[in-house]
């Protein structure tokens, strides 16, 4: 069964035509989430990541429309004035956004957006799109593992490390928010199960919007 | 991960404890249900068929305890209304019902259940278990195919498969009181999405019951 949305109720293969869904992965840094949004993305052409836009300057080899749509604060400010954000924060004084008008066309068309933001961000999408939304916390093993993930990814100080575990602690606070939870012990099975959790949204009823277009048709006499 | 749940908080492989689920899977008869049942059943260890009582005489070759558990009508009555059903129905004056005892006890120890049940027992069970039901529909792919499963299963007269035409039809009304639809267009594609669908219902959440200690625990300083 396709994946897409055209055609006069469905895909291009006799598919249901299906709205397509927002797929938010959380994590503390150090978890896993970064690998398992990349192996997503690969081989998924009905998946794509979502472009948020920011006031900061482009970083050296980051590319505007890739990375980042970069905007002035006049332009930032307005988006967020008028609604035309679907979530948005401060970062060191930077502001960060996700455009609201790309998610909306992408959903219409039947194609899903993936989203890496934090819980603060997963919560503002909640509020405006809840139906559209299924969000996924990922945990790391144990406090150990963690620990390791971030020494070895930082070659940080000590103390460093320690205010990223803090840091982490505080993100995992947030667990019970989301939809759906992946313990991360092997990162192989991990992409597997947030694989199946994409796979089995798109077969909830509410999302195969010409369903009922579909059966009406199996269910006339020939 | 694990998904069984035995230990202090979780499997015996350093999972999360899980309460069970359970899937059922109905359909118009030859859309393919029973091919997608055997093909979970086969090679997943947590998930067994659910075995209905009833009051019929064994056909040959059932066995009881395997096919169903034959019991007299004073037992199965009694049970009806004792409230140890979880849904029952009469069929041509015999009494079929699922025994609420063995699925509780599959539940809790994180064990899911398979049923092979029609709109009105997913409703009954809806009824007195919401939280732990995952409801399926599936699909033919078109009416003519349907047809054509039906004549080819059944070798019957073409006033029978008319017959089984109208009863599809009637099942067929009652897909948007379910989770999930699957259009069978390949079975091999509907097995797979039927698996995702079980793999992503396990990582639900409010399934996970071993989460808030686990997590309690990665957060603790070590």
């Amino acid at each position: 069964m396709s994946n897409s949305g055209s055609g006069p109720d469905g895909g291009p293969d006799g598919g249901v035509a299906r709205r397509g869904l927002m797929l938010v992965l959380s994590s503390p840094s150090g978890a896993g989430k970064t690998t398992i949004s990349r192996a997503l993305l690969t081989g998924d052409d009905n998946l794509t990541l979502s472009i948020s836009v920011t006031t900061r300057a482009p970083r050296p080899g980051e590319q505007d429309g890739v990375d980042y749509r970069f905007i002035d604060r006049g332009r930032f400010d307005a988006m967020a004035k008028a609604g035309d954000l679907l979530e948005h924060a401060e970062v060191f004084r930077n502001g960060y956004g996700t455009p609201r008008a790309e998610v909306e066309a992408a959903l219409a068309a039947g194609r899903d957006v993936l989203f890496d933001i934090d819980w603060q961000g997963t919560q503002q999408l909640g509020e405006k799109m809840r139906d559209d939304l299924v969000s996924v916390f990922i945990l790391p093993p144990s406090t150990a593992e963690l620990e390791r993930r971030l020494h070895e990814r930082a070659q940080d100080s000590a103390e460093t490390v320690r205010a990223r575990m803090a840091e982490a602690s505080e993100e995992m606070s947030h667990w019970p928010e989301y939809d759906y939870i992946i313990v991360n012990l092997d990162i192989g099975e991990s992409v597997r199960q947030a694989r199946s959790i994409l796979e089995a949204e798109r077969l909830k009823r509410d999302r195969q919007v010409g369903l009922r277009n579909f059966v009406e048709r199996l269910r006339r006499p020939q």
